[in-house]
Parts: structure tokens; sequence; C-alpha cells
């Protein structure tokens, strides 16, 4: 069997050499594996934003090892996991809640004291010295039970998300993701919303309102105009047309939109 | 034939996942593909500078598929096409001028209903689900006519460029392009200007006028001061020794220099 | 043999495509040579921190050719080499200390002429004209003597850091390298230290005093904290939890850091 492709996702950034030096070790004990770069861009430390990253992009990507590092707590209490999930993914990274929307998981491990990690491990770059060793394991072949000590999966942290509820013809969301074009990503479907292409809306922040509409594309909208619509990865989104959603409504993680027909 | 090499350059930015979810549909429908990020750093729906990139880049990579998005109007109106080079090298991405530097075209589709696409797709984000697919087929040996329709090379969105000229002995340039270090390429060669090392010059930008130098290289001037100079591309050149011409001068895209010996 | 690794490291950042065409010239020349980005987030022309960056990384990767670019002299007096260390690494870059930390040199040669070299040589962009072919053809299989002539390793240009040193207890440390969250990596190993892992410890910077702690792990402090400890490197380092002890403490590269018990 050639060896799998790993995907790594980081919070690392690429000013510095942690992910080049992560993709050193892996070529040191892998050097056939094909390593993808999800990005190395999630905000530092916001475990939330990697694991919706992660949950948006694995669909897209063909099954692997899927390295995801977003890790305050490295080198405290929170453990070091690897997991095999239904659709035959595995996944490497901390135990905490980074990889729990991912999909369902059938079998884990705790590789704190992995014997595949490196000889000496650090406190603060397990990246470097479990994570990314444990992933060249398995995709040169390793099965997971080799990679640490059996563990529940039901005991995996698991991390909740807001859910946008309809009322009296009002959709209450909350902004799941903003990108970095300030495009903001809600926690609802469009079926959610029931609303159609071409309806002129309302959306509230705040208590204030700025008109929009339900469109397709950025483009149904005049650049700097506001536009409701189904994002790639099939949520529903705010955007302004070669302008920022974020900014303009002055919208963080977390907000509430108030949307209704206008 | 081993696969073809992709090259992919795009305003995607890497603190999202854009460009990791195209590099795994393309690892998925090629998996021996070769993929060489040519940047990810063009300025947001900047179809000109990245038109501009992929010309002044091409001649240095291999022949191979050649992906490119900057795609403000994607889902709109613009057609998404696959051209043949007389060189060889195909090309991918939008029909909004964005490809239209790159060279002669012999042969063009349209893949806005290519059976290449992905299954579903996405009114806002074609690259992952029309160009990177298209373009692994074709690394893969498809052939380009079976990847959408025919159309006419001569159709195709073109972009003009501005053009430097000689007056009196004084070279009226436009800044075509500025990278991130400021330094500012002109719509000029070293030919035109008909300038010699050593020389001492002027160089004015809406009235106002600096002592320069037609030089080498960056170090033939001191730190701080302005070389006039052939860049990398062959195309003349404005720079700061260990600083930013384009902040020095209070340069943007599209301003004139005038230019003349001292 | 198959081709062997080769990782790099350059100033060039990623906006532009200068790192993407030195990609495309060694896929022309050595189409399986496997290349790893270090990083391309060196400060521009900040040859030190490149430097500590390279002999960081190293340990880490395989052995290979290691080619280097932070040349603010490009095209100037600095010579181009490329040499061979005593682990059987091979380097690539400018003479300029760039590559000084890696190790004992064995062999060098200056490939300002190389045969290897592009058949242009610009005066700006050696990192593609030279560097980056050189690099390809030496993993490609080629000798060191064939990339150029041969050089006295003696003569090479060196770089020479501060080290820390103590004084009545107090350890008088310098700043080495900050990276892109504020970590301050300082000119001390733990062992110059004599500290015990939970001593409470004053760092003091231009007169002013901070409360810190010797730990382990940045979560061994509280959020916002001060914490001294071994950094994944095994230097002595100084960070805050979840913040910049850059930030706070107001440090430039080069600043004195003394360190006691409280």
């Amino acid at each position: 069997m050639s060896p799998r492709l790993i995907t790594f996702l980081s919070d690392y950034g690429l000013a510095d050499d942690f992910v080049g030096v992560c993709h050193g070790v892996i070529a040191g004990i892998c050097p056939d594996a094909r390593v993808i770069d999800l990005t190395h861009g999630v905000p530092r430390g916001d475990v939330r934003a990697g694991a919706l990253i992660l949950r948006g992009a694995l669909p897209h990507v063909p099954v692997g090892v899927h390295l995801a590092v977003v890790d305050p707590g490295v080198g405290g209490d929170r453990r070091a996991v690897a997991l095999r999930l239904d659709d035959g993914r595995m996944l490497v990274g901390p135990d905490n809640g980074l990889l729990s929307l991912a999909g369902p998981v059938l079998e884990a491990v705790d590789v704190g004291r992995s014997p595949f990690a490196l000889q000496a491990v650090s406190a603060t770059f397990h990246g470097r010295d479990i994570f990314a060793p444990v992933a060249a394991r398995l995709a040169g072949g390793a099965e997971l039970a080799e990679a640490g000590d059996p563990i529940d999966p039901a005991g995996l942290v698991a991390m909740s998300l807001t859910r946008a509820r309809v009322l009296d013809g009002t959709l209450f969301a909350h902004a799941l993701y903003l990108d970095q074009f300030g495009n903001v990503q809600l926690d609802a479907s469009p079926s959610d919303s029931g609303l159609q292409t071409g309806t002129r809306l309302g959306v509230a922040v705040r208590g204030e309102s700025w008109p929009s509409v339900y469109g397709r594309t950025f483009a149904d909208v005049s650049p700097g105009d506001l536009l409701v619509y189904e994002d790639a990865s099939g949520q529903l989104a705010v955007a302004v047309n070669q302008g920022s959603a974020a900014d303009r409504l002055g919208i963080a993680v977390g907000d509430e939109l108030r949307i209704a027909p206008d």
C-alpha cells in the first residue's frame, strides 16, 4: 500500500519554522508521505475556529491521516490523542475539542507517551515531538493501536456550538466563523431560514439594521452591498461584495444576527 | 507519461483553508500530481496583478497545467475557461483577463459546465468545485477538448497595459506592479530608457523629484537611497536599498514616473 | 539513489511569487526533488535571525540539501557558496554568516559563476538564478566540487553571538530571537541558569522588574503571567501564557535581561 496522505492544520503561522520543522520530522519518518497544509492561519489558540475549519475541509480531501494542532494547553493536563473515524480517517492532535466536529469516532488512543514520539519530548512543542511523528507512522502503515493506550471515545472532549432558531418569521442566528475577507458564516443552514433567492431582507445586529438580499453569489449585489447567501460549506452566511461584512456590521464571533424579510 | 506539474496562483491568502482544500481536491483526483504554489498573496480581486505575476513566473517553471484564480465575478456572468498555449502549457481559470498575458492561445474551452467539475458546484468557490478538478484531470492526462465546450480564443477577455514612452530625453513610465517590499516595476524595459549604468537620474512623481542612479543591484546605492535598475523580470524598476520605494515616493499602481538624466 | 530532500528558508515572504518561482526552477531541474519550506518569514534582510532559525531547525530535518537565502547584499561583493558539513548536509546560500551556525564545514565552493546557474543571471534574484539551480543539481546527485570553485572553509564569513553569564546569582542574558508570538529566546541554556522548576524569579529589563516563575510549559502559569522555561530548542526563554512576552516587557533582539530568584 502506498503511504497515506497527511493533512496538516495548525495555529503555528508561517512566520517561524514551526510548520517547516514538523514537515521535516514527517519526512524523516515517512519519506514518501504526501503532506497537504490545510492552513496554519488558525487564530492563535482558537480551538473552536480550528475545529470548524477542519469540519468544513475534510469532506473535500481524501481519506488519510489528519494532523491538527491548536493546543494552548500543550504540556499541561490535556490529553494527546489519535482517533479513527467511521469513514476511515485518522486524526491526530490534542484532546481539547479541536477534533470533535470531524465525525463519529470508532477508536481512540492516548498518544501522550506514544512509542512513536521522538526520544526527547519538549514541554511546549508537541506538534514536532508527538503529533507529527505519530501522524507519520500512521501514514506509513502503523496500526492505531500501536500508537498509544486505548481510551473510551465517549470520554473525548466535545465542543458545543450555538444553533440558530426561527421565531415569528425572524431568524435568530450567530456568527460562527469569520474568514480573512470578513465573510460571516452563521450557525444556520439555508433550509433553516426558508428564504427564497431574491428576497429583500433586513439584517439587524445590536439594534442596528442593514438592508440586504438573499442571493447566490457576491456579484448578485453591487460592490459594497450586503448579501445573505449559502456559502461553499452549505451554511448560511453574510458577505459584502468586494468588501468585509464583519467590518461593515462590526461583527465578532458569537454575535447575534436577526434576519427577516424586509 | 508521468502526471504533469500543476502550478497554482490565487488571491485566496493562507489564513483560511481555501488553498488547502483545493490541494485536497486535486490529490483526490490525481494523487500523483505535483502542485507548486506560485503565490496566494495576490491582492484580493486584483486580476491585473495576478495576470502580471503569472506572466512573470511562467518562463521559469516547467510546462504544465497552470491553475490561476483571481475571480471577483465568481458565480456571475464571466466564463470559466481552460486554455492551451502555443508552448504546450495549459491554463485554467476565470475568463476575466487573468490568463491573458501568459501567451498566445491555440485552443480554448468553456469549463463552466465541465464534466470534470465536482458534482455540486457552489456559487462562490469555483476554485474548489470547477478549476481545481479540471486542472487535476488535465494533469492526469485528459484532453483539453474533454474538459468543456470549445470557444473561439479570439473572444477571450484581454487585458490592456499602459506602455512607457520617451519624449525629449525623459522617460514617461507608469507603476505596473508593487511587490511586498515596495519595489516598483515600471511599464518600460531598460532598452526603452536608453540609460547607462552609473548615470545619475531624477525621478519625478506628481511634481516632486528624487535623486537616483541607474544601477545593477540594491547594493549599488547606500541604504535608504533610490535606485533605478533592470529587475529580475527584465523590466525597468525603482527600488530603495533596504527600504520601500513605493512608500518613499508615495506610489500606487498606475502612477506616472518621469525619469531623466540629472 | 533517490534524489535528496531540499529544505528552503528565506526572507522572500509569500505575498509575491519569489518562493514559487524558485520551486518552479527546482522542479525543472530535478523533478523528483522533495522541497520542504522551513519558513519564508525571516524578517527582511535579517541574516542573524535566518542563521538562528536554520541552526534550530536542521537537527529535526533529514540530511539533505539546505537552501537558505537572506541576502541583502545580492549582486554585490558577498560570495555565493555551497558547503558540505561534517554530518553530510549540503548548504547553499550567500556567504554572509547565514549558513555559519549550521555546523562544521568540511568543503566549500564559490558558486558565483557556477556552471549550474541559469544561463542569464540577474543582479537581484540569485535565489532563482544561482542558489535554487545549484541546490537542485546537488539534490539530483551532482558532486559539490562540480558546483563551483573550491574555497577555504576557514575564510567563510562567521557570525558571532552574545552569551549569557552569571554574576552573584543573577543571570545576565540577552534576547536572541523573538518568535511571531512574542516568545523570547535567550542566549543561555537552562544549565547556565542553574534554576529549579517552580522557583519564583524576578526578570528585569531596563531597570523594571517583573515577577515570574521557572516552569516547564505555558500552562504552568495563569494566562497573562510570565514564565521562564526551556524552549523546544533547548534554550532558556521567556514567555507569557496566551500572550506576548516581547510586547509585555518591551523587548527587542539584543536587549539585556537580568534573571534572579525572587
